[in-house]
């Protein structure tokens, strides 16, 4: 309570200005600062974080974590020189907003402004991109490994990992390789207990311990009194002493050939610009495990970790979350149609489990959990073994719904096709932020799972109009017996009354109209579609007859409906929310020339590029994917059509 | 070499019958025998194993590696109530024998005989298929929770993972997650050193010391003291010496929540036993370290390791391999030319590095890595990091070829995306084994590969006709620099002068018609591609004329080819080595109804089903990919033009 009061204060103090980091246009600038004012530079930063993500919305917590890491990292290090790599990077604001992105990051995550992720091409100090979790040791290995063979004994390299992302196979894949490696670099275990949700796995429990146990405070002494001085020699003299007090503590890294040091404090930037000034004249692959909280500054989002990840819209001052105002028929957002639907399931049948890689209040199961705690797993950022996991609890007899982002479920393409797919296990694939995801921008649009999951045996791939189809196609995939993939996108759906109807099991593989017509033939998958409807509503008053089919299933094709829509219209249009290459226009394309068909097909889809960040609604006319665009193309098809 | 001699002769004595083996039809069989037997029968495995392989090959050195814990294993659990998964899965061999496959062994990996891997359809002592790495932890885990939750708390669950495996990501994430999970487990790791060359990582290098240090013969004795007798009490009673003694050694798996106990003999299988009857009273996950020999009981296997995990054909006594008769023309392998060309590329650019998740010498970069040392890395089963490793020396200068199995790239797939093509780094995915594979079966074919990469951005997706076009491409890869693929398929090539023509670079996206002809066009990518030709040659005999055009390219594709190929062609035929879904068949279509072409296309390719294992012969006859298919199919489509 103290301690809340006196960050209060402290924030009024410094709400007029920003007096120092005005001055920092670059990280030189902030190297000529003295050390004893890095603190009051470090307050102004989270200050104009809350500030700018108050009213642009972000990932906040995170970056808050890691003010004074970052400033500490550009004083001591010279990127980009030295490469600086941070993992998943949805905490690097304050390191945007000192390699002269401050002005820009006003712009953060919108469209056509800055990446709310690092981005090679945005800025040198952006060492590498990211966006998924778990990379940043294998890709600074790489480049200190570069260095290392080029001869550059000098340069530095820095991977940011938080404790969360340390769970994920590729980070320890990453550290098996480092510890063997003769390359000089620096992991920052950014260790704040919280994936978005909390961290989970032994991995974490292990942390809590060393940083708890008995002997924490001892050890830290005694590495801070190394610290001051000749370091090098007094480190190889005390690494007995090191060995035998900290080697019992720190064993998981030590044996991978990590040296271990810490943990420290990753809030005393005066501190750690110690610490690394001395880490860094060390050679070889080492490791300082940090401790920072994370919403680090507003107590608010100190408090309520998850929902601080990304809170949207806030008071800047008093941290309050402020609801969108909310009509009375408000509709509610595809994932938690999916949590509520789930739930209610998961009552009539004992054998249905939720599991999730660490999205759990991402993808709203955390609904279920709080009703059926036991049969809900959070594995943590493992997409890969969570899918595994399905697929063992599904070998006996269990029916687990893995919910997953679309981007991240790339991660574990081979255990779909290996483990699930092959075996035909019954593994329910509930993909969220499926198609155009909006700000998170082009690492995190889920644009390929219509067609990396097409071509893979078994499995059907299927994705609903609306929100009672959504409850259809789980219903369906309940009592299917065999792998199935539900694909739904981020944001709302278009039925405030979703909850009326009761769910009802589908025939897989069938398709449906949803509106009659005479000129032009619309094939939809997904909610899209209901831009189709639209634009068929808005035609109709041109005298244009528009049907629209909501082919609902990718796979299998409903041929049946196909061969229907291909014998009466000559001219069609294929629309979805994901690649053209692949997907649905692909596999009518298949079925059109395997049978002969020679109507005109014009398929609607995002083209062969990665897609940058802003609204759905703005990305979306980027892509030629809004209600104006179908209404163009079915327009310009109708008019061939009567000539 | 007294050791050597005194197996020879245990072997000449036993290799008349198998008097022991012969009485077990089920594990029900082997648990009547006193375990005094057990040694006896152990050789009887060994020796039977060595008999069948030698002339009919298969994964030889990990199957001789575990005879003993196989043995163990079904004498003491009670399997299949119990769980047993194998990592891999290609060390089953002795599982399969004793479970009712002592017969059916003769036809291991053979077309219609029984899968060289586990294989939950063919036998319920197979809780799980395997075939790629890693997985084991996840799955047993899946299965052990859902005996959990099921109230079944006698129920054993064991996961079989070499120390090879152990290197994959995905086996971290299962250990992770098994270290806090209420889950009745038990992790063997089978520690022999080796994947298919030498494992590599720091945790080889920790295993290695545990095994090692002087604490070893000490922590093994009180170990064995340990568990004779009251084992509960006693382990409750001496928990604190075993954390002081054996803690220091085995942390890393005791910081992730196992408790850990070994190392043990894995060929003492009278021990074995003592210490899975007692471990199995142990409640909660656990870990027992097995050190075991790799190839153990044919003394050449044991000396050549890499070279005896799948040796081919050998003599059963002397352990010699045979050579297959080469005629004078003999053509190379694929993986060979891949090979031997990078290496004459690195001579004169020394920006080029190899890369290989363990596929060292299955993707013959030991050629490479003879001669350039530092330039070549194998980073042990990590597909993912391999590629973000890979991604990360782009990054900072250097060309990456990264060598992979088609099967395995799928391991990748995020990190393909994620770190190579958003950020298009110019790495080189030579991806060796694409298309069918032969006798490995439905785990190990590359048939995704072109449908899942066409749909990247920014990706050049590539494969040659011959070896020469190998070459080609890879120098033109060399070139490139951006995101570039070529897959390859297993097995030799056709042109037995391949080294007279220096390689020459190709103008990325450019196809070329390789046979000139007038009634059907077949447009093919790869090696089958050769199946065209030699179909085309016997049409031309029966008056067909056929043109063959090789596309080389599937991304970017050559439009202005097919603009000509469309025009002139009204029966086209697509060939591919790969699921006909998504890939070339399904790119020729979409550039059809695009462009409003109405020729008739039959795609060849194979059908949405997994494949089993048989040769390739028997493989490409089954898919409909042999030459008197593609003959056929070609056939049919002239007489449909004539009409």
């Amino acid at each position: 309570m103290l301690l809340l009061r006196f960050i209060v204060r402290e924030f009024k103090v410094l709400s007029d200005k920003y007096v120092i980091l005005n001055q920092i246009q670059s990280p030189a600038d902030l190297k000529r600062l003295p050390v004893e004012q890095l603190p009051a530079l470090c307050q102004e930063i989270r200050r104009y974080i809350i500030e700018v993500v108050s009213h642009n919305p972000g990932h906040l917590g995170s970056s808050l974590g890691v003010v004074e890491m970052t400033v500490a990292l550009h004083y001591v290090f010279d990127f980009p020189e030295d490469k600086l790599v941070w993992d998943v990077g949805h905490q690097a604001y304050a390191h945007k907003i000192l390699t002269g992105r401050r002005d820009a990051f006003v712009n953060n995550r919108k469209y056509k402004g800055i990446s709310g992720f690092p981005k090679m091409s945005e800025s040198e100090y952006d060492a590498f991109g990211a966006g998924h979790a778990s990379i940043s040791i294998s890709a600074v290995l790489g480049m200190a490994t570069a260095s290392y063979l080029s001869g550059n004994e000098n340069r530095q390299h820095v991977a940011v990992i938080g404790d969360g992302s340390m769970t994920g196979g590729e980070a320890f894949e990453g550290l098996n390789n480092a510890g063997i490696a003769k390359a000089n670099m620096l992991v920052i275990l950014n260790d704040n207990g919280m994936a978005i949700d909390r961290s989970v796995g032994a991995l974490s429990r292990y942390l809590l311990r060393i940083t708890t146990s008995p002997a924490y405070n001892r050890v830290k002494n005694r590495l801070w009194r190394t610290l001051t001085g000749k370091v090098r020699r007094v480190f190889q003299n005390i690494s007995s002493v090191l060995k035998s007090s900290i080697l019992k503590q720190s064993n998981l890294f030590e044996s991978l050939g990590m040296r271990y040091f810490g943990p420290v404090d990753g809030h005393d930037v005066v501190h750690l610009v110690k610490v690394l000034r001395d880490v860094r004249r060390i050679q070889g692959p080492k490791l300082l495990h940090c401790l920072t909280v994370k919403g680090k500054g507003l107590p608010m989002a100190e408090e309520h970790q998850a929902q601080y990840h990304a809170p949207g819209l806030f008071d800047p001052v008093s941290g309050h979350i402020l609801e969108s105002k909310q009509e009375p028929d408000a509709k509610e957002k595809y994932q938690v149609v999916f949590g509520k639907t789930l739930c209610e399931m998961a009552a009539s049948n004992d054998k249905i489990i939720g599991i999730t890689p660490a999205m759990l209040s991402g993808c709203s199961l955390d609904i279920m959990q709080a009703r059926y705690p036991e049969r809900v797993f959070d594995t943590g950022i493992t997409e890969q073994h969570a899918v595994t996991f399905s697929a063992g609890l599904a070998a006996s007899g269990y029916l687990p719904f893995c919910a997953i982002y679309s981007t991240f479920l790339q991660r574990a393409y081979d255990q779909i096709i290996h483990d699930v797919a092959l075996q035909r296990l019954p593994v329910v694939f509930c993909i969220d932020r499926a198609g155009l995801v909006g700000e998170d921008g082009a690492t995190h649009h889920g644009l390929f799972d219509l067609a990396y999951l097409r071509c893979i045996p078994n499995m059907v791939v299927s994705s609903p109009l609306n929100e009672s189809e959504l409850r259809n196609l789980m219903v369906t995939a309940e009592a299917s017996g065999q792998p199935f993939a539900i694909r739904y996108p981020r944001g709302k759906g278009v039925q405030p009354d979703w909850q009326s109807v009761p769910p009802q099991r589908l025939e897989i593989g069938k398709g449906r109209c949803v509106r009659e017509g005479r000129d032009v033939a619309v094939l939809s998958i997904g909610p899209v579609g209901n831009h189709a409807l639209a634009a068929a509503e808005r035609l109709a008053t041109e005298g244009i007859s528009v049907a629209v089919y909501d082919v609902r299933f990718l796979k299998p094709l409903d041929e049946s409906l196909l061969h229907e829509i291909c014998s009466r219209f000559s001219r069609l249009l294929t629309l979805e929310n994901g690649t053209r290459i692949g997907g649905l226009g692909s596999a009518v394309s298949e079925f059109m020339t395997t049978h002969g068909y020679t109507s005109r097909l014009e398929m609607l889809g995002v083209d062969d590029y990665f897609v940058e960040q802003g609204s759905v609604p703005e990305l979306e006319a980027e892509c030629g994917l809004d209600v104006e665009h179908v209404q163009a193309a079915l327009r310009s098809l109708a008019s061939e059509t009567q000539q």
